[in-house]
């Protein structure tokens, strides 16, 4: 029985998280929003769930089902998942632990995309302009470091080849994510800041090249970065 | 032996949701960083271990240390303590809900941060006040419906007492912090919302009414609102 994916079928966004770990394990899904409406899939699928009678509904998406399960919000799902995969290592405190460092990564995650919408997401980018470039300035002179130098620091005390325990796990994916994402978003800025986070992209280049990792980004179930995303390329903002 | 609670000493903030889940339970512990200096606690004990050489550093509080395990973000700290201090049901799809619904709280708790701190956390309110309104007029408008209309439903869907089962949980402890925070920061909003939620306002008068919690209330131990943490009072921003 596969499991269910439900997110939006155009962007990489929270969801990608996800994708990344079902795809890196090799799990069987489906990527429910992204299937054809006239298999019962598609966006209908998805916004049926979230407006329907279930007892326990998601604010949001991403969301996953695996039997009667229904479970939202990207860490939680992880946080379920990993074991199943084989992406955390197997004693409690080492769960709890990879758990802390995603929910570290959604905080993040948080910024990244306040960047381009610091008054409302209900809004255009082009509404909040002036906003988002004064937000972008402090986030890159202070809040880059502060996180991805957290996770440098985190790495290096690990031994420097994996964020937790001594194999991949779902944090490493993670890892690959925020970095790929702040050098689609944020070319120039992320130029100048790598120097000081040489494990993180020395990780990055690990998990790029995991077989099954490098064929899930090679093939056309990997969605390119885009402007309706969580990482965003407008050039205003890197500097 | 007592859990130690790390968090910032003026403040209720994010720690507030652990010390509540601690003494609607009646639980043993230290609030370290309010205990004095001269006994090796303030904040320089909480200073120590965030910047010390401990393998699995947290990057902010409050974080929780139980013999040798030590764990940060509030909802991670929740969900590990919640079975102990018998504040969750005890079947693992349920345990889930309620931390998908904690990871809902975070959410919301970081948009109403930004209200008044909607370009960066290092600036002063102050220094942001046209950014903090113009964001505050839409959180008040949009977000607040959508995330407390949701926990609402969600209230109505399981019989309009508890949040999570059929008894008191974290999530309820949550919910009556929500609420009397959106009122302490936004009293002309939250009158004006407050017809919409009348599940919600119940369950906050129950908990509040909750014999060690009230005990709570009425003492020292619990820090008033104030204007340095998650939920403050700018009138101009209450419209």
């Amino acid at each position: 029985m596969p499991f269910h994916l439900y997110y939006w079928p155009t962007i990489q966004g929270r969801g990608e998280f996800v994708r990344l770990a079902l795809e890196a394990a090799g799990a069987d899904y489906v990527d429910v929003a992204r299937m054809p409406e006239s298999a019962g899939m598609g966006v209908p699928a998805l916004m049926q769930i979230m407006q329907g009678d279930g007892a326990r509904p998601p604010l949001a998406p991403p969301f996953l089902v695996e039997g009667d399960l229904l479970i939202a919000q990207t860490a939680n799902i992880l946080q379920h998942l990993a074991p199943r995969l084989g992406l955390v290592p197997a004693d409690e405190p080492s769960r709890l632990w990879a758990h802390q460092l995603q929910l570290t990564v959604t905080d993040f995650v948080k910024e990244v995309h306040d960047t381009h919408h610091p008054i409302a997401s209900s809004l255009y980018y082009e509404d909040q302009v002036p906003e988002a470039k004064r937000r972008t300035k402090i986030f890159l002179a202070e809040r880059v470091a502060k996180h991805l130098g957290y996770f440098e620091r985190v790495l290096a005390k690990n031994g420097g080849r994996h964020m937790v325990g001594t194999a991949l796990s779902y944090v490493d994916l993670s890892m690959f994510q925020l970095v790929a994402g702040m050098r689609y978003a944020f070319p120039r800025a992320m130029a100048a800041y790598e120097p000081a986070i040489p494990l993180l992209v020395a990780l990055h280049d690990t998990v790029q090249a995991h077989p099954r990792v490098a064929a899930y980004l090679a093939s056309p179930r990997r969605i390119p970065f885009n402007e309706k995303g969580i990482f965003r390329r407008y050039p205003e903002l890197d500097s």
